[in-house]
């Protein structure tokens, strides 16, 4: 077999079952490969952005590698932004990029570039393959690296998938471990002094009612979250989530807390008062963004800060157990927002009581709404039980292409992916790709035809004497794009609303359509 | 002044005086510094593939820098694949990238990453500001690099700009003069020895009727075009134009060649019994990928090479006077297509043949028609005199916004795009820029409903074993995407057209409609 047949037998012997792809000439014997090994699924997407945001999706849901097919450094490059989000969001990537043939590269071709620096700043992990003798070693050392949590970059010479002589390589243990989450980054250790918790025993004194306890990672999962909300229930410490968790269980039946804001001010004063602050999951709280005059840094003066270290949902089960064995979690209610009585216009609030009215039983959001999603958390609250997956790396453009991906790992879920309208156009071609697969999302373009994350941001970073021109570079309104059209031009059926009543019969008709589905819907910008 | 105001006051003193732009929360001292500087054009983009794209094909139409502004490492990588084509053109680009405030990096936020490093694989030159006293110096700095044919990245901190104290650079001398071009990349030194052709002296034996004169870069350009062309007819010369060239001049009344195949197979019949190959502004050919069994260098065997160095146009006019002092320039007659009595379907003759019968004086054509303009070449060589604009460097995705630049450095030339659909929607929504801005494009989506390319690749490379999954990942028919419908959303006027009578007219309507119109001409594909 030649090394692209080895390298595909091999991914699928290690579990990697699905490739999104957009190739190029050196990857065609990659892509010619695909019918020899039928276990592998190869989903075409029109571009990188698309590739490398479906794999994260994927990842997200089914916690193991897709693997990609970039076409050389600029198509790496094009998939770099949601690679970004991928390696914030810890999620495992077997991220094949197709290369020159190794003699080719000193001829400095005009796609020649410098593969291995780009990769680097995404990758926690990346090898070029320069033998078909060992390109089924080198794929399975990119799953073990992959399944550690991390992007994994595996370069392919066009001259390695062609050549023959190559042999699978047998999966053995193929299951890396999650790497620990280094909780240091970031912070001062002259102003901090940060307390690992590392067993049962080590919690005198940590947990009580002046104790936050910031979850994420794993922690978000149905198993953190009962054991932390047992401790709360128990401690009268308060929970509160990482502001972008990668993939957040919550709705009724599950105990659901408040994300920490986005906001430095909100989050501060969430913050406030914070004596303990243990970290379960999650990084140390900073700033999004600096601001003039603001501190990044989000623990409050003289909180002492813990850090819950190794198999952290384990642990703390241990600790629930050891400070509250009676103590059951509390679970959220079922609450769901009433459709106003008539039929209302659109706004922050109305939109987000729509989708929780109508949300059915374990949908998966994707949620990129920005700031026209600020009340969703708590419209949902009470909804049926839902994961959400969050843009964990401020990379705009996640949205669709995530969806793409979680609708390919959970045929069987239905999909809502909740997308402002200006980052939806940097990755817009993964409708086609909905349409082309028949994906079961919905897609709820959020339309306010503005940034209004910067209109608002503008503001806070206390810029002066913007006046036309500034405002004019924040402005999506002329022309606002048609979205309804826009979805329609790539296949997939969409409708506009402008009213309540409009979106939850779209959003009925969504759920009911096979394949995926657009709605339009005009909101109001927050400024 | 602030260091925004003091960065944009210093670009436009350097003339630099557009911003196309895709900007986040750390640009906004920037954005709202757009008021303080009056001379300063800001154009929005929807993707920052766009503004680098834009910014490329601003640079090839007025030799100037237009300046970037891209969101951190995440909005860079969204610009790198038209980064690289402008590396590849030699474009002057001054490529600013937004960062995190300095003391904010620490402390390693969502949006954080190694911008260097993915910075260093496009630009030429890359600086990080490190103070507001030093803004208008780096800006002046990036300029001067710029203004030698290359990208110069310059890394801008939230802080850098919004801290008060900067003042003005004077531009002094920021004219760059640009770089000579490295003529021995990919040569190996053990197969070709290179003669440096560096006065009208170095010439004896060199001009013949078994030489070829590749040119590219600034030899494509009239004065270029008439000094080889001048040479030519005295000696016998051939003369060919680099594959891929930056931006060509050619039709009636300037001297006109063929272009150097794509194709190794044709390159190779077009340079066979070459014994001489004058590198004239053009690098020495090489494959643009490998191919198994297949040489990378297209030089001939026993082919001598020479390079004309230095300044070479000049250079070119010293030879021809010297060579061929009597010897007007041989200029292309005018010679137009018929088009069709009745209507015919369109294919690759009839496309190109309407394309050129109608073709307006003075236009720029934008070419990333790919498989489907293999004969635009012919077609269009005695059409009126026009430039092109290609794929320098490969990365797909560069016709549409490319197209922007042109229009906006060029508002009262034609500008028509002839765009590959599957190329076209890497980078579609720069058809929103075209709409907001009244751009005057007229954009020609050559829709096969394939990447015809590949089809053809996958055959060239040998790859065998393709079936259904590898046909799949190269079609676009399922569903195929409606670009007049999808034109509409972002509001540019469309129509479709599938004879070549609709074609006429609708390049006709287009070209009379000020602002942007886009034809979705229906093709067959190449394979």
């Amino acid at each position: 077999m030649n090394g692209a047949q080895a390298l595909i037998g091999t991914l699928v012997d290690a579990g990697v079952t699905v490739c999104f792809g957009n190739p190029g000439t050196s990857e065609m014997h990659f892509v010619a490969a695909l019918d020899s090994v039928p276990q592998m699924r190869g989903v075409l997407c029109l571009f990188e952005g698309v590739v490398t945001g479906a794999a994260d999706g994927y990842a997200r849901m089914v916690e193991k590698p897709a693997a990609t097919l970039l076409h050389l450094g600029p198509g790496l490059a094009n998939g770099m932004a949601n690679l970004h989000n991928a390696r914030r969001a810890g999620s495992p990537i077997v991220n094949v990029v197709g290369d020159h043939a190794l003699g080719h590269k000193k001829y400095d071709a005009p796609l020649e570039s410098d593969i291995e620096s780009a990769a680097g700043t995404v990758s926690g992990w990346v090898r070029r393959c320069t033998s078909t003798d060992d390109i089924a070693a080198d794929a399975l050392a990119a799953v073990q690296a992959a399944s550690a949590g991390q992007v994994a970059t595996l370069i392919l010479p066009a001259d390695v998938s062609w050549n023959e002589g190559a042999a699978l390589s047998s999966p053995g243990s193929a299951e890396g471990g999650r790497p620990e989450l280094d909780y240091r980054v970031g912070l001062d250790p002259a102003e901090h002094e940060l307390h690992e918790i590392r067993s049962a025993t080590d919690i005198a004194g940590v947990f009580g009612a002046d104790t936050v306890v910031l979850i994420g990672g794993p922690v978000c999962r149905e198993r953190g979250l009962r054991a932390v909300s047992r401790i709360a229930a128990a401690t009268g410490a308060m929970v509160l989530v990482e502001t972008f968790p990668t993939r957040l269980e919550r709705g009724a039946g599950v105990p659901t807390f408040d994300r920490l804001a986005y906001l430095a001010e909100a989050a501060g004063a969430q913050l406030a008062g914070a004596k303990n602050l243990v970290l379960a999951g999650s990084r140390s709280p900073v700033s999004f963004f600096a601001y003039p005059g603001k501190a990044s840094d989000l623990v409050p003066d003289g909180c002492e800060l813990h850090a819950v270290v190794g198999d952290v949902p384990a642990l703390l089960d241990e600790i629930a157990d050891a400070m509250a064995p009676g103590q059951e979690p509390v679970l959220q209610e079922p609450q769901i927002p009433a459709l106003p009585m008539d039929s209302a216009e659109l706004n922050f609030q109305t939109w987000v009581d729509v989708v929780a009215a109508t949300l059915p039983e374990n949908a998966i959001i994707v949620d990129e709404a920005n700031t026209s999603g600020t009340l969703l958390p708590q419209a949902t609250r009470g909804a049926p039980r839902h994961d959400v997956l969050t843009l964990t790396g401020g990379a705009i453009g996640f949205g669709l292409p995530n969806a793409v991906g979680a609708a390919v790992a959970c045929p069987d879920r239905p999909v809502l992916c909740l997308q402002a309208d200006g980052s939806a156009m940097y990755t817009i071609s993964a409708l086609w790709t909905m349409a082309h697969e028949g994906l079961n999302v919905v897609t709820v373009i959020l339309n306010n035809a503005a940034y209004a994350i910067l209109r608002m941001e503008l503001q806070r970073v206390g810029a002066t004497g913007g006046g036309p021109k500034a405002s004019a570079m924040l402005d999506l309104s002329n022309p606002t794009t048609d979205f309804a059209a826009l979805a329609q031009s790539m296949g997939v059926p969409s409708g506009r609303a402008t009213t309540t009543a409009e979106l939850a019969e779209l959003l009925r008709v969504g759920y009911a359509t096979p394949g995926p589905y657009l709605i339009d819907a005009v909101v109001p910008p927050l400024l």
